[in-house]
Order: structure tokens, then C-alpha cells, then sequence
């Protein structure tokens, strides 16, 4: 199962804010809806939007101005960006939109494998996992970043357990479990707020994240609620990884102040139904580099930013 | 405005699941009405559960039965046991259970005023309170113990914000964000896992927590989330309270390894709707004393677990 794909001049969206209950496809034949579908987040996780927006490209019929609308759906990921202006590129070399955006698309999925290959090796048997957010195909479109090296792990059967925060407040646990339900991965949703206690009192062997921007010193922004794991793992001594595809770095942000980061409608958190009080959606935080165990791309596994960005061309 | 009150035979409770939608009250004229009402969180909070409790004596006929059955309507908070136990010694004492209710209640309610007032002098005007759950007169019955010294700091003329925890998964935060709104405080609710990216720049100027039980080691049960955030304001260095009345503090418990939380049901993280994940809902987590910058009670404020029992009798 992909997350989206391109069939006879349409972009096929699964409705990621009809799951779990429903499985729902969403027919873009417009640039407008494509980015609508980001929008409203029913494609979401850094990659598989920037594959979504790939193929939005193909529909395109005023290049120019789509870019701008494509990379304007959505702030903090940077893969989004980076496939638009991928697709931009080629047309410019003499390439159609839709090789393109296949090429990336096909690309970016070799790098998923590769990630989670990678990302597996790093879990060890018996362990329990504790992740965040949804990194699974779903996010990525295929395989995964975190969840896709937490999926590797038990297909090698290293008999893991993974604790999925429910992540308020869109609820993309969800979304984790049902992935993890389909194969068929023991694993136990919480209360984000409950993951620091898990930790303190041992029940939580490794963090894996994914990433929207990873920037040159390191500081990376990913799911609101990623920072607070990072610094609890740190405080008691769990090992702290993120994993994601190259196309999720940013070297040209010098480091994590500079990100911008999405703050999203109140009604999110508060719902409509008791409208005095308000609230601040922050989308996205930053989390420093000081907290991360490893970064995971298709790469290689590295212990600090440095190593990686001399180990890498792109 | 109280929590809960006696009247005409009854003991009457503000019902906290029907808040902040509807101010609705239940009617009690059965010890197992008020076992009920505390069950389904209708009144929640410890020191106000105590009050309850104590009331809920004086609609005993039954009175060992009955406070065998009030003590087991919850497990972790202390202040249950505490003032039912009141209850019966005044009763050998002579007086009657209602007396002896009333005493409990007016004499809470002296606490929570001290621990208000004392509470308030640890915050600077022009401060940001980050708080957890409700600790307000929803859960103390009268004035609060975080949130009572975080409106007397407000009423004493300090100017302060106060960032408000939605504290899943029952979303006290709503209660905590319904009574400041009463005390006109003006305050933002945010996600619980957002707290520690907002200590990590700079937002936050103390952390200001209540408890359900203090053990002799300073170890503390409170809300679940209580210990993350703990751990996240001692990385970030931001000054970490607790702020309870001595009914709340349980010197037969060693250290906090030995304290009983609550397991309430998954459904509460899950609904209904999508049955096949299973959730651990832990209702308590808790804090070790090292992450305590200070311990407030009605007798004052203590750095160390250990000059607050030489402090106090009780």
C-alpha cells in the first residue's frame, strides 16, 4: 500500500483524516486540490508530501505559479520544496513533469528501504520502541523513516514492542497504530504526557523519530512534542535517533532558531464547542542537536551532523 | 464558588465532566452516590475527593462498610483515606460524622488559603506559569493549591500569564482554563507534549504542580505527565513546585516506587470508536524528589522534604 500514487492523468490520495475508521482515496486532477489535500492534512509527513506535490507538478498547467501555491500549502518540511523544485529542474533538462515526479517518487522510496534497513540495525532484539507521530508509509509514502526501521526490525524478528504516543493534537498515533496493526506489531498507545515516566522507570529501551527540517548545525523540527522526548531520553539516558530521507535536510539553515515553524488553527487543540479560551498550535518544534543519539538517512547512521554532511553529497 | 457543599441533609457536588459546557450539580443522599460521583470524576482533585469523602460519612448508616467503599473509589490520592479516617476517630471522639465532615472542610479550606497565599510570594510579576491538570477550587473545594496561588498572584496585581496544560486524556486543562477565565487571568492552552519546547525558549518562568500524594522521600503521585514535565524544567532550568496540603502527604509511604497508581480504562485515550489498539492509561505518574525545587503546604515553603517534616506535626 502507498500513501499516494498517479493513475491514467490523476494523483490518488489516501485520506490520512478518514483513518483508521475509513480507508478513503482522494482523486486530485487539479493543482488546487492537491494542495488543498496538504492543506487540510489529509497527505501529510515530509516526504509523502513532497511526493504528493511532485505529481501536483504534473498537473500543472501554469508551472510558475503552481510551485509557488505547491510550496506554500505547507511551512516547516522541507522535502516539499526540495520535490517541486526537483520537478522544476527537470522540465528545464528536457524531462516531462510526470517522469519527474516519478523519478522521485521512485527515488525517495529506495531511500525509505534504505533508512529503515539502516534504522533496524539499530534496535535490538526484545527492545520497546517508543515513537511519535506517524513515519510510516503513510508519511513517507512507502516503507517509512522511524516506523518504517521499527517495521524492518520485527519483520527481521527481533520481537520488539513499540509504545506509539497519540500525539496531540491531530491524533497521528492513530495513524501509527493502524499501520502497526496491519503488520501485525505488538504495540501500546499512551498520552504524549506519559512518555517521560515510561522512560524514567525503564520501560523504554530507544526514541525514533522522524524529521520535517534537519539543518546544517543539526537543530531539526519535527511533530510538536518531539523536543520534550529528546531532552526526557537524554535526562534518563535512552538512546535518541532520527531518521530521515536526505531530501529532509536543510543545509542552507544555518541551525534550529532560524526554522520556521507552522502554528496551526486553536480548533485543533480546543475543538468549537467551548470557544472562550484560547490556545497556541504550534505544529512543529525544534529540537537542538545535542539531543540526538543519531541520524539516520539512507546514508549511513551518524553520530554527529558533521560526519554526515561530509558523507554526503546532495 | 465551592466544589462541593452540604445542604439540608444532601451533599451537593459540581459535576467536573459536564464542565465547561454546563455548570451542573448532583444531588447525594447515598454513601454510594458519593463513591459514584467520585469514581466517574464528577469531583476529582484530592483534597477536594477528601472533602467528599468526609461528607459522604455523614450519609453513612453503615459506618465501616462505608469507608471501607469511599477509601477504594480511587487508589492514589491520599487525602480520601485521610479524611475518612478523620471522620471516624471524631466519631469515637463523640461528635458526630456531619460535625466532624464540617470540620475537615472548613479546616481545608484554611489550608488552601495558606498554601495560596504562600504559593504566590514564589511568583514575579510579570511571570509565566506553566500548570498541569486542575488545581483550582474544582479540586481543593475552596481557593486551589498551584492554580489558588497562581490567582492570588494574579489578585495580589502581578501581571501574570499562565500557560495551561490540556492534560490528556481528560482534559482538566479545560478547568483549569474555565476557572481563570471566572478570575478574568489571562492564560493559552497548549498540547502537554508542547511544554517542554516552550521551558527550552525561555517561555516559562516556573512550573507550579499539585499532588495527590507526598511521600516521606519527597517522591510525589500526581497527574499523569507530572514527571516529564518535572524532568523538563530541571534541563531547562526552570523552577519546579509542588503545591500541597499536608491531608496530601503520606509519611507511612517509604519512596515513591511503593505508591499504587491508578490504572483507569484504555477508552478514556481511545473512544470508542476504533477498538482493535490498546492504550495504558496510567491516571498518575511520579516525580523523585530531586526534580523538586520546592514543597508548598499551609505550613510553608521547603526546599527539602526533610526540614518540611521537621517543620510540621501533623
Amino acid at each position: 500500500m502507498r500513501a499516494v500514487y498517479w493513475k491514467k492523468g490523476s494523483l490518488y490520495i489516501l485520506d490520512q483524516t478518514a483513518l483508521p475508521l475509513k480507508v478513503r482515496w482522494l482523486r486530485c486532477s487539479k493543482v488546487s486540490e492537491v494542495c488543498h489535500a496538504i492543506k487540510v492534512l489529509a497527505v501529510r509527513g515530509a516526504p509523502a508530501i513532497g511526493v504528493a506535490a511532485a505529481y501536483g507538478m504534473a498537473l500543472s498547467k501554469r508551472m510558475k505559479a503552481d510551485a509557488k501555491s505547491l510550496k506554500a500549502s505547507r511551512s516547516t518540511a522541507v522535502d516539499l520544496e526540495h520535490a517541486v523544485d526537483f520537478v522544476l529542474l527537470e522540465i528545464r533538462g528536457g524531462k516531462s513533469a510526470l517522469d519527474a515526479a516519478m523519478i522521485w517518487d521512485n527515488t525517495n522510496t529506495e531511500k525509505c528501504k534504505s533508512i529503515s534497513e539502516r534504522g533496524a540495525s539499530l534496535i535490538k532484539k526484545g527492545s520497546t520502541i517508543l515513537t511519535h507521530c506517524n513515519t510510516g508509509f503513510l508519511a513517507t509514502n512507502e516503507y517509512g523513516s522511524a516506523l518504517g526501521a521499527i517495521k524492518e526490525a520485527a519483520k527481521q524478528g527481533k520481537k520488539i514492542h513499540v509504545i506509539v504516543d497519540e500525539t496531540r493534537p491531530r491524533l497521528q498515533g492513530w495513524l501509527t497504530s493502524w499501520e502497526l496493526l496491519r503488520a501485525k506489531i505488538p504495540h501500546t498507545m499512551i498520552v504524549d504526557s506519559a512518555a517521560g515516566f515510561l522512560m524514567r522507570t525503564g520501560k523504554i529501551d530507544a526514541v525514533m523519530v522522524g524529521a520535517d527540517r534537519i539543518v546544517k548545525n543539526g537543530d531539526f523540527a519535527n511533530k510538536i512534542g518531539t523536543c520534550s522526548l529528546a531532552m526526557l531520553a537524554k535526562e534518563c539516558g535512552v538512546p535518541f535517533y532520527v531518521l530521515a530521507p536526505m531530501s529532509s535536510f536543510d543545509r542552507k539553515i544555518a541551525n534550529g532558531n532560524k526554522i520556521k515553524i507552522e502554528i496551526r488553527d486553536s480548533s485543533e487543540i480546543l475543538g468549537k464547542a467551548f470557544k472562550k479560551t484560547k490556545a497556541l498550535n504550534l505544529a512543529f518544534d525544534v529540537t537542538p542537536s545535542r539531543y540526538v543519539t543519531g541520524y539516520v538517512n539512507e546514508f549511513g547512521v551518524f553520530r554527529r551532523i558533521e560526519s554526515l554532511w561530509k558523507s554526503t553529497k546532495e
